[in-house]
């Protein structure tokens, strides 16, 4: 890495959403702690994905011998913030063995008649795997709130349950990273027209994106509640500003790296003899 | 790709199982069809995995607007031949967010009171996926036949039944690419060994691999009877040299490219109006 930019300072602590944060303040054309520029984001990018590879793989070992330990990533963002290229770029370059991928779309009309964390509860990660969350519980308590969907004091109640659910999940071996990709306004403008204007895009683009649109600052709302009510010890979130598709994707790598690095995770020892073992197998 | 060494002849031919094939006659040192060496390989393997992305995208794109498309890869082999290499490095290259992995593991006491295929059906790929079996129904006429654990009246019966399950997945959209990594026996102790003698491989080593170890040439001649019994137009099987790992990679990141050309994927047409789109973008 003699020659790659690196990091200044660790972004989990610039981009932690805790006490005092306030979204508005945030410039989503920032690049918190990184002097770099695009090629060095990239380079940076590649440099690391065997790194975050192996992690996973000790992670994925140490479940095969007992371990409980786990990691939840969940991403929320409004459309075109980018999610998707965080899942296909940072995300894609650990082993899909050790992945476990679910994308939250608008819930079934069976999801719906149970409560909004009974579907969510079938995806968390198994010992070993990096789960991730593509949408979340947390549509419950942003487009939910935006529209109105759930009265306040039900949005309460959805924070509270929201926590200890994290809580539960916390306590029982998994590592939960949180992250909103923080585009602005205009960002999101200039994606929406770029889909438009690429027919390999148009699959992609849908004018329900633009009916959410309409309700931004609604948006940032519900977005600064979740924060100031879910914002925990044991699952924080983090603001990734996203303007800069290549600076919200070493942002979260480095979450990632983080959140693994905290397991002090090891190689599992042999539950067998070494020694035997390999004469058995000369022989055989 | 000017400079990289590509397939003088596309290996799907060569290495189908069809009438006639005699597994005892593949060297699984060898790499049909390709001139090339480990370096050219390797390069040739990286130079592809855009297209095989690009490809997957269109898949599921297309399913976004009601194509039933989607690809299953079954992936059977002896143990250490590489089905774990050919997920992280072939499949690994596709977005996280089209594929649909399923390790297949011993069934469980439930899996078990049910028909083999019931635990199968429930992991096919939906619409624009492309689906991954690490091990499959097959099983149920390999390890079954090999120790005695299904009569022959019984293995025939799941011939049959194998080959109406597959050719109903054909029927409904997808695309099969059956691949066994054929490994020889010398390489498999070659390959366990080396296993013991890195600690960090320890967790990958199993002593329950040299028990089925000691049964070689019978799951030899249970995958001869597979391929005599289950090679049909809509299910090929095909045979991948396997004991050099980048020409296996290569091989079968060169049949699902192959599956994925056939079906002769399009970005899916707009069904929105552009124009308008674009105008109620720039304004709002």
């Amino acid at each position: 890495m003699a020659n790659i930019e690196t990091f200044d300072e660790h972004p989990s602590g610039t981009l932690a959403a805790g006490d005092g944060f306030k979204l508005a303040d945030v410039d989503p054309d920032s690049t918190p702690g990184y002097p770099g520029g695009k090629s060095d984001g990239r380079a940076l990018l590649e440099e690391l994905d065997g790194k975050l590879a192996a992690l996973q793989e000790q992670l994925f070992a140490e479940a095969k011998f007992g371990g409980t330990k786990r990691v939840l990533l969940i991403l929320q963002a409004m459309d075109t913030a980018g999610k998707g290229g965080i899942v296909a770029h940072v995300v894609g370059a650990m082993d899909p063995q050790g992945v476990q991928l679910k994308a939250f779309k608008a819930p079934t009309d069976e999801e719906k008649s149970y409560d909004f964390l009974w579907r969510i509860e079938k995806e968390v990660p198994a010992a070993g795997m990096v789960g991730v969350f593509d949408r979340s519980h947390y549509e419950d308590v942003l487009i939910h709130r935006v529209h109105g969907w759930a009265p306040p004091e039900e949005l309460e109640r959805r924070y509270t349950a929201i926590n200890e659910f994290e809580a539960r999940l916390a306590a029982s071996g998994t590592r939960i990273v949180k992250v909103m990709l923080n585009i602005s306004r205009d960002e999101q403008k200039a994606r929406l027209l770029a889909r438009l204007d690429d027919p390999s895009k148009h699959w992609k683009y849908s004018s329900s994106d633009l009916k959410e649109r309409a309700f931004w600052d609604d948006y940032m709302a519900a977005y600064q509640a979740a924060f100031d009510k879910t914002h925990t010890e044991v699952a924080p979130w983090h603001v990734v500003p996203a303007n800069k598709k290549w600076y919200a994707r070493i942002a979260v790598q480095q979450l990632l790296l983080q959140a693994m690095e905290d397991l002090n995770l090891k190689w599992p020892a042999a539950e067998f003899d070494v020694a035997l073992e390999r004469s058995l197998v000369e022989r055989s």
